[in-house]
């Protein structure tokens, strides 16, 4: 039997740049979605911490699977803020995404994502953004 | 004689995750920032379209050039926000940023991503952000 | 001959909120809205500048019109964004809005908000947001 | 003896446009603020809703009272972002803000705003910004 996570999985394993980065969905439920990303060399800017871009690649995945598990498959996130709370460092990132509010068309999502070095965790960023339901597929991610 | 484009495509050169996504920085000077990315397969979504973590790593990195021209070179993106336009398809992407106000620990800069294809290019996202200066370097990108 | 101008009037002049705040309408066409707002002791803070609430109002409103200009009357500020440039003093504030990009449904406008005393004019905070069509009329502002 | 909701309460009252407003501190502790307003017809807009205007005005202080209140009193609203839920009907909005992380010159903030009518609160806007410690007092709220 094909589990949510399952079909979250799948979808993340239909998209390029995901592979390309190396992220897994570890958890996938109604209103809530968990990425994670081991950091290598390659993710990294030029002082050794995750880059930008890759912090705010995860808080726009995040951000779209848990409004996509609100709203039906077919979504776009339409937008959405990202604030760098300290620099990022350890052996992966995990995003946890969560909806704030979901309507007919629009779901209004947070994410935090955290930076670990085995047991230890710590913020390193905080989203919020827009998921929005479209009639016909055009863009997940 | 080193030009402040050179300097550029040196801070650049030395992130590792923008050598990985394929960036070039084709202007930079005073208040503004221009990089460019090929896209290619891997820079995808499942619909083929360029995937939304590609167009913010782009408006993350073209505000932080912004800025940077403008505050000094050890700077850090603190906080920034984009709205997705269109989907983003084309044979490259172009992150143009300027700055709106830069104070002595701060500016604001904004940012536009048109996807190009031959000569005509389409306006896919728009962003705005805070670069922020740093006693120590400690992050750009 | 009722023009465009006196139809925002109008419905400026149907929002209390407005009307508490005395903003003017002094420029509405195509893609593009004028709010002024005469400063007055009342809508400062404890420093002596304009209060940020009085800034956002401006931005929230000055975004509605120019995304309602683009998109039709029946239109709702989704979100936005708002970074303080610098304290607001002078004699009026005046928001200029201005579409990015409208689609059928939404539109992505901007906005800078400027402070005025006589002929000088500074920048004091920039704003970036959607605005989205509704099916039936809900709420402006 | 004065505790820190009489400090902060003391704050408000300086701002004459919170004043004009009519919002109450109704909590204020470390890292966590809470305003009230009761709506009157002259916060609503055209609809009968609390206008945009009036929830980014609740956004901005209580986003302000719980960053100062981790950074200390000296703060300033560098920018945040608000996403409007659904429209605000009651007889009190009540911002809720809390900080998600605060370093030594900056705090990252959230707020929920919830309207009420007796009993019964329906969340309505969410927020998200950045307050900044000022060496030298400039501007809260």
């Amino acid at each position: 039997m094909s589990t949510m996570l399952d079909l979250g999985r799948a979808v993340l394993a239909q998209q390029p740049f995901s592979a390309l980065m190396g992220a897994e969905l570890v958890a996938y439920e109604a209103n809530r979605a968990i990425l994670e990303l081991p950091l290598r060399p390659e993710l990294l800017q030029q002082n050794g911490f995750a880059h930008g871009g890759v912090l705010c690649y995860l808080a726009d995945n995040a951000l779209t699977f848990a409004g996509g598990s609100a709203l039906g498959s077919a979504v776009v996130t339409s937008e959405f803020k990202i604030n760098y709370l300290r620099p990022a460092l350890g052996e992966r990132l995990c995003a946890e995404a969560s909806v704030v509010h979901a309507g007919r068309s629009q779901a209004v999502v947070r994410c935090e994502i955290f930076a670990a070095q085995g047991a230890q965790r710590k913020v390193c960023a905080a989203a919020q953004g827009t998921i929005t339901h479209l009639a016909a597929p055009r863009k997940q991610g």
